[in-house]
């Protein structure tokens, strides 16, 4: 059992509309109904009203690490969460430098793939689809690699929903010397990083993720140094961090167009984020969505990929059930008839699927879903969601 | 005097809410309310609904282009419009490829800008503020310079709001055996360019411009031979127009994730245009807007930058009255308080605020653009709008 959370009754959320299926998927995700409804007037991007409002942002966003603005900034860009990652590389890795790219699944190897692109040196432990990697091993490679002056770490890595270790990366990285950047997309503003509990250089997310905005652009926060460091740095002028930090600061402005509807629907959500009791309450929701929600799929039958210790409470994977009858398509599409989006498996060796805990949804909510794929199984005549024996044995190779 | 149109009374349009300025703006633009109330729900960008209105807006904007869809296919990029300009130019230039940057203006030297984050080679041809590039002096540097392999050109360039004359450009670049690029930005939709009528290889466009959409992303419309052609070259993994084709095609999603809410707005979007008559019936409608626009300011004796064969029906540029009273910010301001955000100059040389004819106006509207106009004079304690003879010595540069 995982432990209980003090988290009790939550109040009401506002429901999807009639026919709206609930989003169980690691963003875009549910969002409130506000925040949709910010969206229904227009802004001149120039004009002092959206000013306001970016600084704003910038303001909001910067107090959940720790409201260091003396040494920290925040610097919102466009685009989907991946450009900000290629843009913090792209700015805060020197033209010699080299980076160790800790990967467990997908964007782990987007990140390396994304150094491959821009045509900076990298080397990458890659452990797979889901085992974490640890402290000793990164201060091992830092050791053996002079050459390296940056590592990247994935928080949550929701390829499989696992949370990594990043304070005993964080911790591995400045005893040998060298400076941690952050890929926090899917947990930032649910999962602690506050920059006076640990150190890093910089860290990006997105508007549709832990915030509960809609997609539309991302966000660095990062220290002023680097900032002024990235000067002259960026492959890209679209995705040139200093650039757009410098530019907003002397004006006030973008760079180029924002999404200012998104900005809009954005603020909303910070407003909501903040009444919720910001990172702790955010987190300690979505943490009794996973508790509930896995409570009740494991009584069904169904595993966790993970291990309790493992598991985010922000995607959960689950493997596939054994029986012969069960095949994923079908059970999305009895999911979504109920009212559940869920989300197709990434991992390589088995099949799996997962079940996103994150969005304005509450414990009531994930009891739901429950019910929906109690039903979906018993549709398919799927008396058992019990994994195949191969699953649980790759679950074997990880630690507790 | 400007032509008459044939466009005659307009239907009456969607007023933005109360309190809400009209955006006299080139995008972020007024919307329709229909537009907006599109983004009252949530999509998983995973799921089949978001896939199908994927290929939905891919398919509206091919038909636009003349709807060659053996030749030509369509990609949107996520960002801002600029985001899919360098997009292009990295996807569609190879790495030892060099281009002819036709500028007249901040989006020409934006592309030169370009060139230079993403170290390929380039030329020049800077025609200052305002001033077209011609055919001759097209063919001409691409006589001189055989290395040059492609051509960049701004259709409308919204500096000064100067309409290009890019059919006459494609033929010298075309004469001369070299590959035309198009930053269509802030005239697709309401300007023809149509394949069967200008040849290029690529064109960019964003959501935000004559389409109405709101920001958030943008699309390229591209030769398919092109699009393969463009496998590997990219220098930013975020912007490579490449892959996102190809993995569109496979998957029917976007690489990365989509702006779904953007999205669903431009769909909206989409269909008032096609409503409206498509890429005539937008155009004669902003014509009509400049038309009713630029004589009512020049009654009260502002004066155009351009003269009438220049002037686009997307955004006017005036010269800032010669009277000692007049200062920009407040007449910005007074109009503000009476509905209007104008837009400010971008010259080098004079002193300059510009007017959008773009997003969901019609002539009724711009008649009381213009009233604003004389009563925000009348409250500055200015009788005449007349420029500098500086100024309108300025203009004389430009041949009719």
């Amino acid at each position: 059992m995982l432990a209980e959370t003090k988290f009790a009754a939550t109040k009401p959320l506002d429901a999807p509309a009639l026919g709206e299926p609930y989003l169980l998927t690691p963003g875009p995700l549910t969002t409130a109904y506000a925040v949709k409804q910010a969206m229904l007037r227009d802004w001149g991007s120039w004009d002092g009203d959206f000013r306001v409002m970016t600084a704003d942002l910038r303001r909001r966003l910067l107090a959940l690490t720790g409201d260091a603005r003396d040494e920290f900034d925040c610097v919102p860009m466009q685009g989907s969460g991946s450009f900000c990652v290629e843009a913090m590389l792209g700015s805060f890795v020197p033209k010699d430098g080299k980076v160790l790219v800790l990967a467990n699944g997908a964007y782990g190897l987007r990140a390396a793939q994304t150094m491959q692109y821009i045509g900076r040196a990298y080397t990458l432990i890659d452990k797979g689809d889901y085992l974490p990697p640890r402290g000793e091993e990164v201060a091992a490679a830092l050791q053996a690699d002079p050459a390296i002056t940056h590592v990247i770490a994935i928080h949550c890595e929701t390829s499989s929903g696992i949370l990594n270790p990043v304070v005993e990366i964080s911790e591995a990285v400045y005893a040998n010397g060298r400076k941690l950047l952050v890929d926090s997309m899917s947990a930032f503003g649910a999962i602690p990083l506050d920059v006076n509990e640990i150190r890093y250089e910089a860290m990006v997310s997105s508007a549709n993720k832990c915030i509960e905005g809609v997609p539309g652009f991302g966000f660095v926060i990062a220290r002023k140094s680097e900032l002024e460091a990235a000067k002259g740095r960026s492959h890209s002028l679209s995705l040139d961090v200093h650039a757009q930090w410098a530019n907003m600061n002397k004006t006030g402005q973008w760079r180029y167009t924002p999404p200012t509807h998104v900005v809009a629907a954005f603020l909303e959500a910070l407003r909501l984020h903040e009444a919720e009791g910001g990172v702790a309450g955010r987190g300690a929701r979505y943490t009794r969505n996973r508790d509930v929600m896995v409570a009740g799929m494991r009584d069904l039958g169904f595993e966790t990929l993970l291990k309790d210790r493992w598991l985010s409470p922000i995607i959960v994977t689950f493997f596939n059930p054994a029986h012969p009858n069960f095949a994923f398509d079908r059970f999305y599409e009895l999911m979504k008839d109920k009212g559940f989006i869920i989300y197709p498996g990434k991992l390589t060796v088995v099949d799996s699927f997962r079940v996103g805990c994150i969005g304005q949804m509450d414990e009531h909510v994930m009891r739901r879903v429950v019910e929906a794929a109690a039903q979906s199984l018993n549709e398919m005549g799927v008396d058992t969601a019990a994994p195949s024996p191969a699953a649980i044995a790759e679950r074997a190779k990880l630690a507790a």
